[in-house]
């Protein structure tokens, strides 16, 4: 199997991914902006994200600006800019900040340490907590505690899921592939014996 | 913040996450079988996938069976049985396989020690590789090596991309929610210079 090929074969084998750009600075204020299609949740209470870095494939900014300052922020991808966001994959050199070169916007909210993207109308700031080196290849499992959120107030329901489809977040396939999405199925919490009921087809 | 409010929020965070089912057997096959919305992947060569168990929400089951036989499967989720899916999250009592109960059948496939779910059109059969237990909620990161895939020659492209599209995978936000997906980009992989150019909209 050549590498691209398996690359891209293996990295279809999830299902769809989440979009996110991780923004992150140095002690120096320069900022750094990197997508990442492998944030995952690990608890509600204490609030917890986690995402994996490839040092071989992720600029290594992202993770040294992490371990500087303690603080990154992560940033949904919309519809309207899937081809700027792509293009924060690739390798700039170290001066280069991906805000500039992908049209971005810098925006620092409430004194957080890390910069937020202006365009993206969910926003989260996490301090780092912990990582995980994986021993089968090196990779890093980074997890964050979600310290503030900013979103429009519209798409938050009465309880507490928040609407997704309204402000175009996409998802991800394979390495280079993004897709938009549209509700099919809204349910209740399941219990036994009673298999659960679409309430979208009510 | 109430304690369902604070999930459904926080569930929400990720954007959207894979929608899988997890199968797995004890050693008196005993079959199990979870939804699981956090696959992520950790690397191509050697071929990894890893999701989060949280002991206190997931079935113990699927846990135990790992460790006990080494193996687990993992079968996207597709738009025509999102329902029997959220099912599985019910908390069915030990002796209850979910297989029955969510109306999924068992597959067995060259001879793989795990069950597979002959309604998911893409199955992956993974061996038990490693374990993390995350300090701060005690939730565990399991991991485990591709050993073999499953699905219709006609989703896979030539350059190694599965078409999702095509077999009506879903994606999940929050806990409760399930969506279609359309692909609206598609590039190449990116490079300094030049912004990467959306291949269908050409």
């Amino acid at each position: 199997m050549n590498k691209i090929y398996r690359l891209n074969l293996i990295n279809s084998m999830t299902g769809y991914k989440p979009a996110n750009l991780i923004g992150t600075q140095s002690k120096e204020k320069n900022t750094n902006l990197a997508i990442i299609s492998s944030v995952v949740h690990l608890g509600s209470n204490p609030p917890l994200l986690g995402f994996i870095l490839r040092p071989a494939v992720v600029p290594r900014h992202t993770y040294s600006n992490i371990k500087e300052t303690g603080f990154f922020t992560i940033n949904h991808v919309h519809a309207n800019f899937v081809d700027n966001a792509h293009y924060t994959s690739a390798k700039f050199d170290e001066q280069v900040s991906e805000f500039d070169s992908c049209e971005f916007s810098r925006e620092y909210l409430d004194d957080f340490p890390a910069p937020f993207v202006k365009e993206s109308k969910l926003k989260i700031g996490l301090n780092f907590l912990e990582e995980y080196e994986i021993g089968a290849n090196k990779t890093i499992f980074v997890i964050g505690e979600i310290q503030s959120i900013y979103m429009p107030k519209e798409i938050l329901k009465e309880n507490g899921d928040v609407n997704l489809n309204a402000i175009h977040d996409v998802c991800i396939s394979g390495l280079n592939n993004y897709h938009e999405v549209n509700q099919i199925g809204e349910f209740k919490y399941a219990r036994p014996g009673k298999k659960p009921e679409n309430l979208l087809k009510r």
